[in-house]
Protein backbone atom coordinates (compact mmCIF):
# COMPACT_ATOMS: atom_id res chain seq x y z
CA UNK A 1 0.00 0.00 0.00
CA UNK A 2 1.53 3.35 -0.64
CA UNK A 3 1.49 6.02 2.09
CA UNK A 4 -0.65 8.60 0.63
CA UNK A 5 -2.32 11.36 3.31
CA UNK A 6 -3.41 13.70 0.57
CA UNK A 7 -5.54 10.56 -0.42
CA UNK A 8 -6.87 9.45 3.32
CA UNK A 9 -8.16 13.37 3.67
CA UNK A 10 -10.21 12.89 -0.28
CA UNK A 11 -11.20 9.53 0.71
CA UNK A 12 -12.44 11.30 4.24
CA UNK A 13 -14.37 13.77 2.63
CA UNK A 14 -15.60 11.15 0.22
CA UNK A 15 -16.54 8.68 3.59
CA UNK A 16 -17.77 11.60 5.51
CA UNK A 17 -19.92 12.94 2.72
CA UNK A 18 -21.54 9.40 2.02
CA UNK A 19 -22.83 8.50 5.67
CA UNK A 20 -23.99 12.55 6.10
CA UNK A 21 -26.02 12.23 3.06
CA UNK A 22 -27.30 8.46 3.83
CA UNK A 23 -28.69 9.52 7.12
CA UNK A 24 -30.68 12.74 5.51
CA UNK A 25 -31.93 10.23 2.98
CA UNK A 26 -33.11 7.84 5.42
CA UNK A 27 -34.82 10.97 7.31
CA UNK A 28 -36.25 11.56 4.47
CA UNK A 29 -37.64 8.04 3.70
CA UNK A 30 -40.14 8.69 7.02
CA UNK A 31 -41.59 11.08 4.50
CA UNK A 32 -41.44 9.21 1.58
CA UNK A 33 -39.40 11.18 -0.41
CA UNK A 34 -36.23 11.25 -2.15
CA UNK A 35 -33.06 14.17 -1.04
CA UNK A 36 -33.97 14.99 -4.85
CA UNK A 37 -37.85 15.20 -4.17
CA UNK A 38 -37.36 17.41 -1.24
CA UNK A 39 -35.24 19.67 -3.18
CA UNK A 40 -37.72 19.96 -5.73
CA UNK A 41 -40.41 20.59 -3.42
CA UNK A 42 -38.31 23.21 -0.97
CA UNK A 43 -37.60 25.23 -5.00
CA UNK A 44 -41.49 24.92 -6.05
CA UNK A 45 -42.47 26.12 -3.14
CA UNK A 46 -39.63 29.46 -3.04
CA UNK A 47 -40.30 29.95 -6.85
CA UNK A 48 -44.32 30.33 -5.87
CA UNK A 49 -45.78 31.39 -9.56
CA UNK A 50 -42.27 31.18 -11.76
CA UNK A 51 -41.87 27.19 -10.49
CA UNK A 52 -41.84 26.24 -14.42
CA UNK A 53 -39.56 22.83 -15.17
CA UNK A 54 -37.00 25.05 -16.55
CA UNK A 55 -36.50 27.01 -13.74
CA UNK A 56 -36.56 24.03 -10.66
CA UNK A 57 -34.00 22.63 -12.99
CA UNK A 58 -31.72 25.66 -13.01
CA UNK A 59 -31.69 25.94 -9.26
CA UNK A 60 -30.79 22.68 -8.51
CA UNK A 61 -28.29 22.30 -11.19
CA UNK A 62 -30.00 19.29 -13.08
CA UNK A 63 -30.75 18.57 -16.80
CA UNK A 64 -34.36 19.99 -17.57
CA UNK A 65 -35.43 16.47 -19.04
CA UNK A 66 -34.35 14.59 -16.01
CA UNK A 67 -36.13 17.27 -13.74
CA UNK A 68 -39.21 16.77 -15.71
CA UNK A 69 -39.29 13.16 -15.15
CA UNK A 70 -39.01 13.39 -11.18
CA UNK A 71 -42.14 16.25 -12.03
CA UNK A 72 -44.27 13.59 -13.41
CA UNK A 73 -43.46 11.06 -10.73
CA UNK A 74 -44.54 13.64 -8.00
CA UNK A 75 -47.61 14.24 -9.67
CA UNK A 76 -48.30 10.77 -10.06
CA UNK A 77 -47.44 10.74 -6.19
CA UNK A 78 -50.06 12.93 -5.73
CA UNK A 79 -47.04 15.91 -4.05
CA UNK A 80 -47.56 18.11 -7.21
CA UNK A 81 -49.75 19.68 -9.40
CA UNK A 82 -49.46 20.36 -12.66
CA UNK A 83 -51.21 24.08 -13.98
CA UNK A 84 -51.40 25.49 -17.41
CA UNK A 85 -50.54 29.03 -18.01
CA UNK A 86 -53.73 30.54 -19.32
CA UNK A 87 -51.76 33.36 -20.85
CA UNK A 88 -48.57 31.10 -22.49
CA UNK A 89 -50.01 28.21 -24.53
CA UNK A 90 -47.75 25.49 -23.57
CA UNK A 91 -45.84 26.81 -20.62
CA UNK A 92 -46.84 24.96 -17.93
CA UNK A 93 -45.74 25.24 -13.63
CA UNK A 94 -46.50 23.41 -10.88
CA UNK A 95 -47.88 24.06 -6.81
CA UNK A 96 -47.70 21.74 -4.21
CA UNK A 97 -50.69 20.08 -3.37
CA UNK A 98 -51.63 19.56 0.17
CA UNK A 99 -49.85 16.24 0.85
CA UNK A 100 -47.16 17.92 -1.39
CA UNK A 101 -46.81 20.90 1.80
CA UNK A 102 -47.18 18.32 4.40
CA UNK A 103 -44.14 16.37 3.03
CA UNK A 104 -42.04 20.48 2.28
CA UNK A 105 -42.68 21.58 5.76
CA UNK A 106 -41.52 18.09 7.35
CA UNK A 107 -38.63 17.95 4.92
CA UNK A 108 -37.67 21.57 6.15
CA UNK A 109 -36.98 20.40 9.38
CA UNK A 110 -33.78 19.08 8.32
CA UNK A 111 -33.94 16.53 11.85
CA UNK A 112 -30.42 15.12 10.70
CA UNK A 113 -29.13 18.28 9.76
CA UNK A 114 -29.47 19.57 12.57
CA UNK A 115 -28.18 16.88 14.67
CA UNK A 116 -25.05 16.22 12.85
CA UNK A 117 -23.74 19.86 12.47
CA UNK A 118 -24.87 20.82 16.14
CA UNK A 119 -21.86 18.41 17.03
CA UNK A 120 -19.42 21.18 16.03
CA UNK A 121 -18.14 23.90 18.28
CA UNK A 122 -18.50 27.51 17.15
CA UNK A 123 -15.12 27.41 16.47
CA UNK A 124 -15.10 24.15 14.53
CA UNK A 125 -17.81 25.53 12.28
CA UNK A 126 -15.67 28.24 11.41
CA UNK A 127 -12.74 26.36 10.53
CA UNK A 128 -14.55 24.17 8.63
CA UNK A 129 -16.23 26.77 6.58
CA UNK A 130 -12.85 28.82 5.80
CA UNK A 131 -10.96 24.87 5.04
CA UNK A 132 -13.73 24.21 2.69
CA UNK A 133 -13.58 27.29 0.56
CA UNK A 134 -9.60 26.88 0.16
CA UNK A 135 -10.95 23.07 -0.87
CA UNK A 136 -13.59 24.33 -3.27
CA UNK A 137 -11.40 26.82 -4.70
CA UNK A 138 -8.43 25.08 -5.26
CA UNK A 139 -10.62 22.42 -7.09
CA UNK A 140 -12.04 25.32 -9.11
CA UNK A 141 -8.76 26.18 -10.15
CA UNK A 142 -8.47 22.30 -10.86
CA UNK A 143 -10.79 21.89 -12.70
CA UNK A 144 -10.17 25.32 -14.66
CA UNK A 145 -6.39 24.12 -15.71
CA UNK A 146 -8.12 21.05 -16.96
CA UNK A 147 -11.03 22.39 -18.95
CA UNK A 148 -8.66 24.66 -20.52
CA UNK A 149 -6.41 21.61 -21.28
CA UNK A 150 -8.63 19.35 -23.16
CA UNK A 151 -10.52 22.24 -24.88
CA UNK A 152 -10.08 22.49 -28.71
CA UNK A 153 -7.12 24.81 -29.42
CA UNK A 154 -7.81 26.31 -33.05
CA UNK B 1 -36.55 31.52 2.79
CA UNK B 2 -35.46 29.95 5.86
CA UNK B 3 -31.84 31.62 7.43
CA UNK B 4 -31.19 27.82 8.48
CA UNK B 5 -26.80 28.12 9.30
CA UNK B 6 -26.31 24.07 9.91
CA UNK B 7 -28.41 23.62 6.15
CA UNK B 8 -25.73 26.43 4.72
CA UNK B 9 -22.70 23.82 6.12
CA UNK B 10 -24.45 21.37 4.57
CA UNK B 11 -24.57 22.55 1.64
CA UNK B 12 -20.78 23.81 1.58
CA UNK B 13 -20.12 20.30 2.27
CA UNK B 14 -22.03 19.26 -0.67
CA UNK B 15 -20.58 21.71 -3.09
CA UNK B 16 -17.14 21.25 -2.07
CA UNK B 17 -17.36 17.62 -2.25
CA UNK B 18 -18.72 17.89 -5.85
CA UNK B 19 -16.25 20.16 -7.07
CA UNK B 20 -13.58 18.05 -6.06
CA UNK B 21 -14.42 14.80 -7.44
CA UNK B 22 -15.78 16.72 -10.28
CA UNK B 23 -11.94 18.17 -11.35
CA UNK B 24 -11.01 14.04 -10.19
CA UNK B 25 -13.19 12.61 -12.44
CA UNK B 26 -12.04 14.99 -15.36
CA UNK B 27 -8.59 13.94 -15.00
CA UNK B 28 -9.68 9.98 -14.64
CA UNK B 29 -11.30 10.35 -17.87
CA UNK B 30 -7.95 11.17 -19.64
CA UNK B 31 -7.19 7.19 -18.35
CA UNK B 32 -10.57 6.18 -19.57
CA UNK B 33 -11.82 5.01 -16.05
CA UNK B 34 -14.44 6.70 -13.15
CA UNK B 35 -14.00 7.58 -10.06
CA UNK B 36 -15.49 4.20 -8.56
CA UNK B 37 -13.46 1.95 -11.03
CA UNK B 38 -10.50 4.03 -10.18
CA UNK B 39 -11.16 2.98 -6.34
CA UNK B 40 -12.05 -0.14 -6.71
CA UNK B 41 -8.76 -1.26 -8.94
CA UNK B 42 -7.04 0.47 -5.88
CA UNK B 43 -8.96 -2.12 -3.55
CA UNK B 44 -8.72 -4.73 -5.75
CA UNK B 45 -4.61 -4.14 -6.11
CA UNK B 46 -4.33 -3.73 -1.83
CA UNK B 47 -6.80 -6.61 -1.08
CA UNK B 48 -4.30 -8.93 -3.15
CA UNK B 49 -5.79 -12.04 -2.69
CA UNK B 50 -8.46 -11.37 -0.60
CA UNK B 51 -10.12 -9.31 -3.13
CA UNK B 52 -13.88 -11.07 -2.98
CA UNK B 53 -17.00 -8.80 -3.87
CA UNK B 54 -17.94 -8.36 -0.47
CA UNK B 55 -14.65 -7.35 0.81
CA UNK B 56 -14.12 -5.05 -1.87
CA UNK B 57 -17.63 -3.30 -0.95
CA UNK B 58 -16.83 -3.68 2.54
CA UNK B 59 -13.65 -0.91 2.10
CA UNK B 60 -14.97 1.25 -0.27
CA UNK B 61 -18.52 1.96 1.68
CA UNK B 62 -21.04 0.61 -1.01
CA UNK B 63 -23.70 -2.51 -1.38
CA UNK B 64 -22.54 -5.45 -2.59
CA UNK B 65 -24.62 -5.77 -5.30
CA UNK B 66 -23.93 -2.25 -6.37
CA UNK B 67 -19.86 -3.69 -6.61
CA UNK B 68 -21.01 -6.46 -8.22
CA UNK B 69 -22.75 -4.22 -11.32
CA UNK B 70 -19.56 -2.54 -11.21
CA UNK B 71 -17.19 -5.42 -11.45
CA UNK B 72 -19.10 -6.99 -14.38
CA UNK B 73 -18.57 -3.91 -16.15
CA UNK B 74 -14.91 -3.45 -15.95
CA UNK B 75 -14.79 -7.17 -16.48
CA UNK B 76 -16.02 -6.42 -20.03
CA UNK B 77 -14.07 -3.51 -20.14
CA UNK B 78 -10.79 -6.03 -19.84
CA UNK B 79 -9.45 -4.30 -16.35
CA UNK B 80 -10.46 -7.05 -13.97
CA UNK B 81 -10.63 -10.51 -14.32
CA UNK B 82 -12.80 -12.71 -12.20
CA UNK B 83 -11.23 -15.52 -10.63
CA UNK B 84 -13.24 -18.62 -8.89
CA UNK B 85 -11.63 -20.16 -6.09
CA UNK B 86 -10.89 -23.50 -6.01
CA UNK B 87 -11.25 -23.96 -2.47
CA UNK B 88 -14.59 -22.35 -1.35
CA UNK B 89 -17.38 -23.39 -4.21
CA UNK B 90 -19.27 -20.19 -5.83
CA UNK B 91 -16.62 -18.05 -3.86
CA UNK B 92 -14.85 -15.57 -6.40
CA UNK B 93 -12.23 -12.96 -6.14
CA UNK B 94 -10.49 -10.81 -8.72
CA UNK B 95 -7.40 -9.93 -9.94
CA UNK B 96 -6.34 -7.05 -12.57
CA UNK B 97 -5.61 -7.52 -16.10
CA UNK B 98 -2.64 -5.86 -17.77
CA UNK B 99 -4.67 -3.42 -18.78
CA UNK B 100 -5.95 -2.85 -15.36
CA UNK B 101 -2.49 -2.43 -14.00
CA UNK B 102 -1.75 0.15 -15.98
CA UNK B 103 -5.10 2.46 -15.54
CA UNK B 104 -3.93 1.33 -11.60
CA UNK B 105 -0.50 3.03 -12.10
CA UNK B 106 -2.35 6.25 -13.80
CA UNK B 107 -4.86 6.70 -11.53
CA UNK B 108 -2.98 6.28 -8.26
CA UNK B 109 -0.58 9.52 -9.53
CA UNK B 110 -3.55 11.73 -8.10
CA UNK B 111 -2.32 14.65 -9.51
CA UNK B 112 -5.42 16.42 -8.77
CA UNK B 113 -5.84 15.02 -5.26
CA UNK B 114 -2.35 15.97 -4.21
CA UNK B 115 -3.01 19.83 -6.25
CA UNK B 116 -5.91 20.40 -4.12
CA UNK B 117 -5.27 18.52 -0.75
CA UNK B 118 -1.90 20.58 -0.85
CA UNK B 119 -3.88 23.49 -0.75
CA UNK B 120 -4.06 23.24 2.98
CA UNK B 121 -1.54 24.03 5.77
CA UNK B 122 -0.43 21.66 8.04
CA UNK B 123 -2.75 23.18 10.50
CA UNK B 124 -5.96 22.83 8.08
CA UNK B 125 -5.27 19.45 7.32
CA UNK B 126 -5.15 18.65 11.35
CA UNK B 127 -8.19 20.14 11.50
CA UNK B 128 -9.82 19.14 9.13
CA UNK B 129 -9.25 16.03 9.68
CA UNK B 130 -10.87 16.28 13.48
CA UNK B 131 -13.76 18.11 12.36
CA UNK B 132 -15.13 15.54 9.89
CA UNK B 133 -14.24 12.86 11.88
CA UNK B 134 -16.57 14.46 14.36
CA UNK B 135 -19.27 15.29 11.69
CA UNK B 136 -18.73 11.46 10.74
CA UNK B 137 -19.13 9.63 13.77
CA UNK B 138 -22.51 12.39 14.35
CA UNK B 139 -23.88 10.79 10.82
CA UNK B 140 -23.34 7.10 12.05
CA UNK B 141 -24.95 7.55 15.33
CA UNK B 142 -28.16 9.38 12.99
CA UNK B 143 -28.36 6.33 10.93
CA UNK B 144 -28.16 3.93 13.45
CA UNK B 145 -30.74 5.78 15.66
CA UNK B 146 -33.07 5.80 12.28
CA UNK B 147 -32.28 2.46 11.17
CA UNK B 148 -33.38 1.20 14.70
CA UNK B 149 -36.32 3.08 14.78
CA UNK B 150 -37.57 1.69 11.14
CA UNK B 151 -36.68 -1.88 12.29
CA UNK B 152 -39.41 -4.59 12.50
CA UNK B 153 -39.37 -4.85 16.24
CA UNK B 154 -41.21 -8.15 16.84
Amino acid sequence: MIEDSDYDMWALIAQTRHILFKARKKELEEYKISPMKSAVLVKIQELADKATPTQIARVIVREPHSVSEILNRMEKDGLVERIKDPERKGRVRYTLTESGRKAYSQSVKRETIHAIISSLSAEDYRQLSTILKKLRDAGLHELTKRQYKFSDIP
